[in-house]
C-alpha cells in the first residue's frame, strides 16, 4: 500500500498530514487528511472520523473546522476523508450535488458511477484499515460529519455499530429518501428501486435499528437548507424510538463552517467521553 | 459612508460579517471582515486588528485563524482588513509579492501604485474610523498580524502608539530593509531613497522609538521563510533596546495557518489582558 505524504504541518503540538494513495475500492487516487494529537507520540489514540458535505474535499474541515485544538486537548486523532473519487477518468456531473464532490457515502450500482463511486466501502473498510495500519491509533472509532457528511456519519455508524462507538452530526441530511438532497443522488447511484435507498436514510435506519449509544445532533435554526435537511424527521423518530441523545436547535446559526466551528468543541468532547 | 454587508454568519454566539465600502483613501471598493463577540450586545468592546500576509484577502484568517472562539471568550472585536486595494482599475504585478495582495501597509508614492496603494492610511485612519463609527466597539485597539501583516502590525503600532495599546505578531517580516521581502516592495512603492523605508522596518523603528508596552512575537522554528523574515534582527534589537516582551521560537512549526491557529489563543489573551 503506497501511502504518500503530500503535506505535513505542526498544529497544536500534533501533526496535520495530507496523504494520497491508490484506492482499490474507488479505482483511482484518493486524498485524505489526518490529525494526530500530541498524545499519539506516547501510544495509540482513538479515532474521530469527520465526513464532509457537498462540494467539499478533505481540506475544508481540516482548515476551517477547528477540530485540531479540541482533538489535541482530548487526545483524539481525526480523519478527514474526501467526499468522492476524483480525477479526469472519473465520472462527473455538471451539478454541484452529483458526481465528484457528492459521493453521498454509498456504493453506486449504476453506470457511469459504479466503477468509482464506492465511498461507503471506502470509508468503512479500505480507509479505516489504512488508518489503523499506518498511524499511531487504536482500532476504536467515533464518527461525525456535516450535512451530506452528517448523513454519512449516522448511516455508517448505525449499519456498523460493531466498528463505531460514538456518533454525532452537524446539520445532517436526515431523511434523504424524502428530500431533493437524496432522491436525485440515490436514484442516480442506486437506481429507481427505492427499497435499496432505505439503508442510506438516517431516519429510516434509526427507526429500524436505533443506535446503540447516545446521538448528538446540532442544527442551526437559521440554516438556509432546513427544507432539504429535514431535521424534524430525525427528531421525531428519536422521540418515537426513545433513542437516547439530543437534537440541539441552535438559534441564529446557518449551514456554514462558522456553525461547525462553533460547536466543534462540544462534539469532540462528546466523542472523547465515549472513546477514551 | 456606504457600508454594505456582503455576508453575515453567527459564530460563537457573536457575529462574523463581511463588508464592502468605497474607500476614499484607496480610491476603489474595499472589503473587510469583522467579528463582534456576544459581549458587544451589552456595550462597546475593545478591538483587535489582524493584518494578513502576502496573497491573503480578509478571508484567510477569518476562516482559518480560529480567532473568533477566543475573541468570544475574552470579549474582543476582531477586524480583518484586506491586504491591498483590488479590482480591474487597480495596478498589479504578475509576482505574488507585489501589487494586489501585497500592499505592505505603506502609502505608495510612486507610479503606478500611488493612486490606490495606501494601506497604511487606510488601516490607521479610514478603516479605524469606519469601525469605530459603525460597530459596537470602543476606540481602544490592539494589533497583530502574520508575516507581511506582522510587519504591518509592529510598524503601525510603534508609529501610532497613541492609537494602539497592545501589540503582537506571528512570524513577522521583521527587517524588510534587509530582506527580499521588503527591498523589492519598498523600492517599488516608495522609490530608491532608502531613508523613506526606515519607518516601515520593525527592527529600525524599535531601535529608534521602542514600543510603549510589551511585545509578543511567535515564530516557528521550521518556518520555510526564516531567511526572509529575519526574526534574529528583531530579537537582537529587543535585547539591545531592553524592550519588554518575548520572542517565542516554537519548535516544529512552519509558516502556515496551522501555526497561526495554534497560537491564536495566546495572542487574543495577550491583547485582552492589555485592552480590557
Amino acid at each position: 500500500m503506497d501511502l504518500k505524504v503530500v503535506a505535513e504541518n505542526r498544529c497544536f503540538g500534533g501533526t496535520q498530514t495530507v496523504f494520497t494513495h491508490d484506492s482499490q475500492i474507488c479505482n483511482c487516487e484518493m486524498t485524505f487528511a489526518t490529525y494526530l494529537p500530541p498524545q499519539a507520540a506516547n501510544g495509540p489514540v482513538p479515532v474521530l472520523w469527520y465526513l464532509s458535505g457537498l462540494t467539499c474535499t478533505h481540506e475544508n474541515a481540516m482548515t476551517k473546522g477547528g477540530f485540531q485544538e479540541h482533538a489535541a486537548e482530548h487526545g483524539l486523532a481525526v480523519v478527514f476523508p474526501d467526499t468522492s473519487p476524483r480525477g479526469a477518468g472519473v465520472a462527473d456531473d455538471e451539478a454541484y450535488d452529483l458526481g465528484q464532490g457528492a459521493g453521498f457515502y454509498v456504493n453506486a450500482t449504476r453506470d457511469p458511477w459504479r466503477s468509482n463511486f464506492r465511498m461507503y466501502d471506502y470509508v468503512v473498510n479500505e480507509l479505516r484499515s489504512i488508518v489503523v495500519d499506518n498511524l499511531s491509533v487504536q482500532d476504536r472509532h467515533g464518527i461525525t460529519g456535516h450535512s451530506m457528511g452528517g448523513h454519512g456519519a449516522i448511516t455508517i455508524a448505525i449499519r456498523n455499530s460493531d466498528l463505531f462507538d460514538s456518533l454525532s452530526a452537524f446539520a445532517p441530511i436526515a431523511h434523504p429518501t424524502q428530500s431533493d438532497w437524496g432522491r436525485k443522488q440515490l436514484s442516480s447511484y442506486l437506481g429507481d428501486d427505492e427499497s435499496a435507498w432505505v439503508e442510506h436514510d438516517a431516519t429510516l435506519l434509526l427507526e429500524e435499528h436505533g443506535w446503540k449509544g447516545e446521538l448528538l445532533v446540532d442544527q442551526g435554526a437559521s440554516d438556509q437548507f432546513l427544507d432539504l435537511l429535514k431535521p424534524e424527521a430525525l427528531a421525531d423518530m428519536m422521540a418515537k424510538r426513545r433513542q437516547p441523545g439530543q437534537v440541539r436547535i441552535q438559534r441564529g446559526y446557518d449551514h456554514s463552517y462558522f456553525f461547525v466551528n462553533t460547536f466543534a468543541r462540544d462534539h469532540v468532547a462528546w466523542h472523547a467521553a465515549r472513546l477514551s
